[in-house]
């Protein structure tokens, strides 16, 4: 089969077995997509070494013990922890201390034409939810973890740093959960996106001439000027939710944190039936925000979309 | 009078005018203690230019319209808010936007013969308290806010990192609130002090094979090594307290927040009235805590005694 895989010199398509199941279901991908982490795993970020991609829809060839039935349409959620210690006893694999994660850490991933994940992390897809919806689940349920870590009110005064896929999932999130957020970017067309939605929107300069105005910010653009505009722009006392993973360390200014006692919130996966329930419902609008739709064998090609200014979500179809 | 003053060629004793009071109180100072901020501000931190010091006991010499006589004994709160905005009114005003605050912004300090205050910043000392253990309301009220900001349940895991002065305050502090801290530093000395009261501690090797123990991790060291450890000490989804203000900016592994999904918690400024009572009601013991007492006529030297290795803290007295 298939499979866009990350050695040594970068992300190339190889042709490789078909995945053992070993006890786990067996999918048949349908639909992939590229997510920003992908491009720095490509780079070297988290040292990964296999085949990448996390975002899918596809069919169950072998149900692998679970009680979704070979041939319906699922999605899955990426993290396969131990299934025995605490955490996963308690039902969130999420920080298990030895878990795999689909395409990411220790388990290949969903750009191939087929993939392996336990039983247990599957979910069916609602038949109303399209494939090109059902694709975008994995990204949605890591906006949605910004209100599972940071539960907000409303009237809350909330702003989404960075207008790429991941800050505009974050805005409609917190829009769908009647909230009223401002999102922060650099790019026009891509905050026309959140506009024709309404949601607020501005540019980094019109940000900066609101020092000191909201209560939470949500970081989602990935870079060091991103957070120290996130700082810039809380209140004493405010919270910043950290959303996308960086690469390296990046320089922090500690003492504002600890002068205006700012709080800092990790988010990193959320959890997939809040975000399928979003989308059955159509309280999430995706259009716009695809770019590109391309065949697997163009994998190597998409990448390079992906990085293009202005590109949001490509994917990789199988034909 | 005299007064520690720091201008573009550092810190230097000099011979100033006695203040003029402008409806505050004035307060003859008695003791007064040499903080870190106070080094870091006389290498530029914060750019301030004026007397620095904001840890004191003293005598009011004129009450200011305030209800504590001349005569009497006090300490004060170092936040002096514009009295006005809605976090005045809420009886808060540290973190008012024009606030002034003793010897670090706009508000000449405590290491001086005199300084004035709102009245409404200062607090009664009561009569057991001594002035060696008064003046450590300042530090002791900002390990108090460690609790303000991260209320913590029985049983907790907490590690304090660093054991310097504020390291060993906060540790004290969560001991006399019936938790077991445990304080991780570099000198064997200083953790001494800490392990004479009960408080576990351990040294930065050992801390290193506790990893992702903790639920709670205190960063008192001021140092980006010692919050790259309080990463390392902290199980997935736990909380970092920051304590110290740093100079600069601070590389940190926001991935690695991120994907823990860690909360951090900047803390500054406490309130006096808890500290106070903690000192009245002797839970805490500050015996080996005050390396040296200078006169203020020695302020240069003391401050030169203060970054010397193993010293604690360095108080100047006023004869």
């Amino acid at each position: 089969m298939r499979a866009l895989r990350v050695g040594d010199s970068g992300a190339s398509l190889v042709d490789v077995a078909m995945p053992q199941a070993n006890g786990e279901a067996l999918v048949r991908v349908t639909l992939s997509g590229i997510c920003n982490t992908d491009l720095e795993i490509a780079r070297g970020y988290a040292g990964f070494r296999g085949t990448i991609g996390h975002e899918f829809v596809g069919i169950v060839e072998d149900p692998g013990g679970g009680p979704i039935a070979a041939g319906e349409r699922v999605v899955g959620e990426i993290n396969a922890g131990c299934g025995d210690c605490a955490l996963c006893n308690a039902g969130d694999s999420r920080h298990c201390a030895t878990r795999t994660v689909l395409g990411i850490v220790g388990r290949d991933g969903a750009h191939a034409d087929y993939l392996t994940l336990p039983a247990r992390n599957l979910l069916r897809v609602p038949a109303s939810v399209t494939d090109q919806a059902a694709v975008f689940v994995e990204p949605l349920a890591a906006a949605c973890g910004v209100l599972e870590r940071c539960p907000m009110q409303p009237g809350v005064r909330v702003a989404v740093i960075g207008d790429g896929k991941l800050g505009l999932l974050c805005a409609m999130v917190l829009h769908a959960a009647d909230l009223q957020p401002v999102i922060v970017g650099k790019h026009r067309g891509k905050r026309g996106i959140a506009e024709v939605r309404d949601i607020e929107s501005l540019s980094v300069e019109e940000a900066h001439a609101q020092p000191r105005d909201y209560d939470v910010v949500v970081e989602a653009s990935g870079n060091a000027t991103g957070f120290a505009l996130a700082l810039d722009l809380l209140r004493p006392q405010g919270t910043l939710v950290l959303k996308s993973t960086f690469n390296g360390t990046t320089p922090v200014d500690a003492a504002r944190i600890v002068v205006d006692e700012i709080r800092v919130i990790g988010s990193r996966c959320g959890r997939f039936a809040p975000a399928l329930d979003l989308l059955e419902r159509k309280a999430i609008w995706l259009d716009g925000m695809v770019s590109d739709v391309l065949s697997l064998d163009r994998a190597e090609q998409a990448l390079e979309r992906a990085t293009a200014p202005g590109v949001l979500k490509v994917l990789l179809a199988r034909d």
